[in-house]
């Protein structure tokens, strides 16, 4: 499988931190050795660092760890190859644009029997059951919206009757993220934290690092960071319950709330009408 | 303006060399410091950097420098900005998805009283009028061609037809490559050199740096470099005549030739039919 790492913010932050920890579950305490890849959005715009390598042993994982680019919505993935050969095309994040913004997606899991109809609009490039969910969902977006985007809130309900859709194939956690929010779904595994004043110290369970954020953060800073597996051991992460999803931004889960998409179990018993 | 730099190979090769080069233009041997770019095709997978800054500070053109990414078809792009903020998102070269393959586009010039009608499919996300361009030829060719490729030639033209009226415009220099061929638009400014056996030495026109491909290379190695100003001082540059979209595969210009792009003039005396 994968591992997924998000990051929302009300101010644009660097994810050197949580990338140090992370990357290191690709190859170095932990075995996703097949591939590894993270989206900036700053401003309307996407930085996409991609290699279809280790994490742990990437010269830009390396450069990325050390430069610190401020953005306010991060996804990160190391990937372990379920579907899709080990190809630079199979490798997440994935970016398309829709109604002039660029999409980012990244996925952990496995779905099985999935083949959905696409329009032909959004096609995927390489070979991943991730990557035809993520058009299957922006084809669903345009074919329901049209070519401008709908309020918040319907967008959030389609991605919730969606992912209750695809993840009847299979394990389906996703971020996803048009550069103002970033969607987090979990169908079986992902925590969050946040971090807001007041700041204390952090330390990575993967590394043997520590930061004080009280020293790099202004007390208005707000900091949502999604993740597979908590990235520290000495905060308090919320795992997110199986078959939920949540909208972050400005750093904080939204007022969007947090919708279900686990398709209701058949009734054992029929509920008469009275 | 902006300067552009293209690669088209036979077999995966690094453009380390042409792109110290390039790179200096960026803020040291020449102006363009408002952003730089450079677009990897590995396979069908992208590598696309980005950076908002001059390339000759940029701490990620000196990992592209230094980092030997073998690729067939390469797009790298230095700006000086003429329209759009020196932003993220106004920085080439882009990149869209359609029919299932990545296409990057690069331009060099400027587009006067250019807005052409889009159908919404591929829309802008900076304010350039280069990404507009790009969307432009894109929504064309998904609505001329549906949503599967045609043959090459039918592109080719498609492309010089298209080239012909967004020219009408203005300087329309552009490097536009789906990984399988790299097309090349002339309007004012463009060169092309081609590499093969027997290798030599090649002198940087930008540092005193120079490579001996003979050490490099195989005899059946075939790369084409093209530029808006050539990058050596000692090969054989061929300058493109303006008005032309030229296309390379394999490391030579193709078989679908050369195609004009200049709008034929009124004729100054009608022709009389016999």
């Amino acid at each position: 499988m994968c591992q997924l790492l998000g990051m929302n913010c009300n101010v644009p932050t660097d994810i050197c931190f949580s990338f140090t920890g992370f990357r290191a579950r690709g190859g170095l305490t932990d075995h996703h050795r097949d591939g590894w890849g993270i989206a900036f959005f700053e401003g309307k715009g996407v930085r996409l660092f991609l290699d279809p390598c280790a994490s742990a042993d990437s010269a830009v994982a390396e450069l990325v760890r050390q430069y610190p680019i401020r953005s306010l919505n991060v996804i990160a993935h190391i990937r372990k190859a379920t579907q899709g050969e080990i190809r630079l095309e199979n490798t997440h994040p994935f970016q398309r644009e829709l109604w002039g913004r660029y999409w980012i997606f990244a996925h952990n899991g496995n779905l099985l029997n999935y083949a959905p109809a696409l329009s032909g609009r959004f096609q995927p490039v390489g070979g991943t059951d991730s990557e035809t969910a993520f058009c299957h969902i922006l084809d669903e977006l345009a074919r329901r919206f049209g070519d401008r985007p709908p309020p918040a809130p319907a967008l959030h309900a389609c991605l919730a009757e969606l992912a209750t859709a695809i993840g009847r194939h299979g394990e389906f956690n996703f971020l996803l993220s048009d550069g103002e929010r970033l969607f987090a779904h979990c169908s079986s595994r992902l925590a969050y934290v946040l971090r807001q004043a007041p700041f204390a110290l952090a330390h990575l369970a993967d590394e043997d690092l520590a930061v004080d954020f009280s020293e790099v953060t202004t007390p208005n800073d707000r900091v949502a960071v999604i993740a597979t597996i908590p990235l520290t051991d000495n905060e308090t992460w919320h795992r997110m319950p199986s078959g939920t999803l949540m909208s972050f931004r400005h750093g904080v889960p939204d007022e969007l709330g947090m919708l279900p998409t686990v398709a209701a179990p058949p009734c054992a018993t029929p509920i008469r009408s009275a």
